[in-house]
């Protein structure tokens, strides 16, 4: 086995039409709207009394995989896996995104913190659970020495 | 648009050949060997300093897509998005684990704290960035009142 197949769940709606000029992380994130398919909205239920949750998303405007890339955050050429860079062999997105309200009815999720391109295909929703998740003092490589001012928004070096 | 095609880039030794009986959360998990396919070793570059790392793997051992399910740590059907339950319409876990040591030249990483059946299909690796990724008090809704004891291991429910 090479591949697997995802089967795409709903879509999301955002503010940034473009993957150029948009925050690279969640928390500088503005509003989205996720619409799950009628067939999944049975899904829904009991999701409303977490605080975040996790999106995978297809990443359908990255350009193709690259296993070096010089990063959003750095001026030095990295490994892929060493970054959340999008031109990935597996274009998925994950993205922890503030969980505001939910209509099961409707299938819409209103979600905010929210750095994903408009129109991005929703392939699962997990709830985020701080026992499995959260490990706030993680070291990060090559990342240490960054901060969110050396690049808030995104540039073309990824997109198609 | 209905389906997204996502590439094996590796596969993962375990100690947990059957999906029954194993952890239910990375923390309470053993060790593992993720061994990555050489075409893709070039993106391991500058992965050595993160302390943990995201495991996006497919699961293969898991039954067919349910939209209602009594979760491990549950006596109480819920709706499958608010779970972590594996039998999801895209079947892709996400595995935060701790990480032990690189080797990029026979593509091969020592992990720990690990709840993945052996033999998983490896789709993608992501840094674990605790400013992207770590919300350490986040409401967690129906989980709330549950603790590790109620169920540290799981049983034959979602597996095939």
């Amino acid at each position: 086995m090479t591949s697997v197949e995802l089967t795409v769940i709903g879509y999301i709606r955002t503010e940034y039409p473009d993957p150029v000029n948009m925050p690279i992380e969640p928390r500088a994130g503005g509003d989205g709207v996720v619409t799950i398919a009628e067939e999944f909205r049975e899904g829904l239920a009991d999701l409303d009394g977490f605080e975040h949750i996790w999106l995978l998303f297809h990443l359908h405007r990255s350009s193709a995989p690259r296993l070096r890339v010089v990063p959003f955050m750095d001026t030095n050429e990295r490994g892929l896996f060493a970054t959340r860079a999008p031109a990935r062999p597996s274009p998925v997105g994950i993205s922890c995104v503030r969980l505001e309200s939910v209509d099961q009815i409707s299938g819409r999720l209103a979600v905010s913190e929210v750095d994903l391109v408009d129109g991005s295909a929703i392939l699962d929703i997990k709830p985020y659970v701080p026992r499995f998740d959260a490990h706030p003092e993680s070291r990060t490589g090559w990342m240490e020495s960054r901060h969110r001012s050396d690049s808030p928004s995104s540039d073309d070096r990824f997109s198609r």
